[in-house]
């Protein structure tokens, strides 16, 4: 079996990709600043994670160990409004983190390389270019413009995903129905921008599928840089998808639509631009989703 | 007067932008690490140099106090072909610690930006997408992007300039000219590439202007990035760039054509893509500078 090697294996995205990659076909050896940070559940079919060397000597040493086919870059720090103390680490995770790694690929002669990009690097919505909606997409962008060289002038293949806004069981993140179960349970309003936004949420699973397709893919692909969007395709109003977490999980969370304001540069639409990837569509609903995510709380 | 703040003053441009700014109508302030390094020429005009302090906080303390109208950013770390071990200081120079810089300029309400490219952001000679020549290259296209969300989300102006190679007195760089002087002055023979590859020098003056052109320019345009070339538009072979040195200035070098092989990817054609700089264009040749630089050194 081929393998894969996952950079950020103890975030979101990651644990799902090292617990199902084996489905897949592939053998996966996961990164991780702190290994334990795992779900042993995640290990169970025989996907192993490892100790993180965070730097090129260190990388070195486990490219020529591991002889991974493919690397899948999913290490980074997401902010989604940085403050000025957050730049540091974001341009370290994001941007020089990923860059020794590139570099001790090409020393070891590791060259296929599947990356995580988000669909906020395009705020204009039907179109093509670069336009970020937060610092944290720019360092995105500037991530793929360093791989850019490696696939010129190094014989590089490398996959660019832009994903949209993920969910699924086990999100430690606090976001949209962590809330949402935390304000049915406290009984406190939660305040909310006016909901008129369209998201286009992505279920983790439906993600981790993206990146085998495009690990498979690129076993395939000599010497390009595919950029690819990853999105449902299945926008929907912020305040429906409220409505119909609440009809499928019986709760009824006290919501202040417009208690807050909306965000500085929100994001009302969904990224529509791009080439989705090709031999990849989503599989699970939003009202499935929503139930998997429920099922697994309770 | 107006303000120009001018990051990496005590550089090889930066010196020569310190000079000779005031007779541009600006009062120029450069930043630099080690402000003993400018040479006291640089400064009888007016011109002062302080520390850098290479941080957020302490940009954000400068620009309260200094309230530039607008910055030059110069300050970079050039490396034409890098090492593994060059990479995370390539990071730091040519991207965080610009990062920081633009972070200090929202937090302080300075919106104006003058930056530093080079025309090996664009390998592909006639084309104006990016494809860098080299990793230095890559780290400029970066922190271009970086820049953007600042004009894009927070209502920056920038310009950035898309430098070729420079020459002029004072050059502490290794380069061309210096070259064939040591092997004028040594007698050992220089092994060179064959030499076709076609080269458009920019006169460090005429670089100069093209920064007070910009920097005038900026301070009129709202809320745009715009990218412009700064070039001579006067490719010559290498050959026939040293058969004209030495006939200027009498020396003969002894030089091994061929000696070495072109570089990997040697950039064989000046970038001839984009759009000049309006209101500039070069004053000085070849042959002037060439006879300015040795003058200079006799």
């Amino acid at each position: 079996m081929p393998i894969a090697l996952i950079t950020g294996s103890s975030g979101f995205i990651g644990q799902h990709v090292l617990a199902q990659f084996p489905a897949f076909g592939w053998t996966a050896i996961g990164l991780a600043r702190n290994p334990n940070k795992c779900r042993p559940e995640v290990l169970r079919n025989g996907s192993q994670v490892v100790q993180d060397p965070g730097n090129y000597d260190g990388f070195c040493d486990l490219l020529h160990e591991l002889h991974p086919d493919v690397i899948i870059h999913l290490a980074t720090r997401y902010i989604k409004d940085h403050k000025p103390s957050d730049i540091p680490d974001l341009i370290r995770s994001n941007i020089a983190y990923g860059a020794e790694l590139l570099e001790a690929m090409r020393s070891c002669g590791v060259q296929r390389l599947v990356i995580a990009g988000t669909t906020w690097q395009h705020h204009l919505v039907d179109d093509e270019q670069y336009v970020p909606s937060n610092f944290y997409a720019a360092t995105k962008q500037a991530f793929e413009d360093l791989v850019r060289w490696y696939v010129d002038a190094c014989g590089f293949s490398a996959i660019a995903l832009r994903l949209t806004d993920t969910y699924g069981p086990d999100d430690p993140r606090r976001k949209l129905f962590t809330l949402l179960q935390e304000a049915a349970q406290s009984g406190e309003p939660l305040r909310m921008s006016p909901g008129e936004q369209l998201l286009d949420p992505l279920f983790v699973d439906d993600a981790v599928a993206a990146f085998a397709v495009a690990a498979h893919r690129i076993l395939q692909v000599d010497h390009r840089f595919e950029i690819y969007r990853v999105t449902p395709g299945q926008p929907r109003k912020l305040r429906d998808i409220v409505t119909l977490w609440c009809q499928i999980t019986g709760k009824t969370p006290t919501i202040m639509w417009g208690g807050v304001p909306y965000r500085e540069r929100e994001v009302m639409r969904p990224w529509t631009g791009g080439k989705v990837l090709p031999g990849w569509k989503p599989a699970v609903s939003l009202e499935e989703g929503i139930r998997r995510c429920w099922k697994q709380q309770t």
